[in-house]
């Protein structure tokens, strides 16, 4: 995701808006975009806008890289990261099939 | 992400997850884990943890990986054709150091 | 709802929290609790504990009548105005039997 | 809050739309207006819109109530409930001025 950071780290200061992009507010932003990718299933589940999905996901991931960036992270390795440790609260033997919480498997 | 997204299809695949993967699942899935991000942040804007703040946006990205891959979306590219129209939507002349929406710009 | 405004007023006075519900922070704090209201769906919308989606409704709740009350905002009045505003967007003879948004009636 | 209940049930049912009331989709409502709601301070935390405020709110708690009135409950009484349990733990002489999470105080 390197290059795209890079993007828009450019947008972010050729408009000098890193001012307003404390880690707090791009956290706010990512739920309230989060809240607006639901929306696109708000009614009926199965029945969505393909499109709208992608708009809105693009908008959450942005954010997401946003607050990686500005706090010195990774996207690829955080997310490695986190899921060495899920693998380990979800051992397959155990979680196969089921959509149980890892503390009442 | 490429990579990344593979493990990820891995970790699922394994686990036989992907039955519970709908689109709309993994949307009220980032819905769900963008809160959990934002409570870091809950009562005290600056002072938050970096530890807890980056396992809760890696949990938010993971969904937001699974849901771009079951849609057949590049995270980067869906991104970036976003980024395209903000640009335009927020000209630099106008939207310099201005948080205002674009609709009030 | 005004007695139990007054209880969570009370409540809120012997612990000297006020300090913390600022709106944003109280905003923040619905935002966070209806994330776990959801999660009572994540993976299932039929299949749900009916305990803990009182309790997290609950806790929803509580922050909106503790946001109501920061702003000297009536709960009760607040919703008629809005239903009477949502009645002339959605008029019984357009929108009976449709979920779509009143922009695409 | 039972005669705004009663408003509530009346406008619902003249469109027919209880249909689309599931309390999945009651959930995601609540989560989706709360993301609204939090909009109101992105950017800004103290310089919010009070109109604004006002209008989401009414959203969260139009959908908070409808969700408890599908569930058979009294959202006055779970709050009550549920204030009951969150006395127990944060007891006022761990809990003054402090806004550490109870599994921490």
């Amino acid at each position: 995701m390197n290059d795209v950071t890079h993007e828009l780290r450019d947008f972010v200061s050729e408009r000098d808006w890193s001012q307003f992009h404390s880690p707090e507010n791009l956290a706010k932003s990512i739920s309230i975009e989060s809240g607006e990718l639901l929306e696109c299933f708000q009614w009926s589940g199965p029945d969505y806008s393909s499109a709208e999905v992608r708009d809105e996901l693009a908008d959450v991931l942005t954010y997401c890289l946003l607050l990686a960036d500005r706090l010195g992270l990774d996207p690829k390795e955080i997310v490695r990261q986190k899921l060495q440790r899920t693998r380990e609260k979800y051992p397959t033997e155990k979680a196969r099939g089921r959509s149980t919480k890892y503390d009442r498997l």
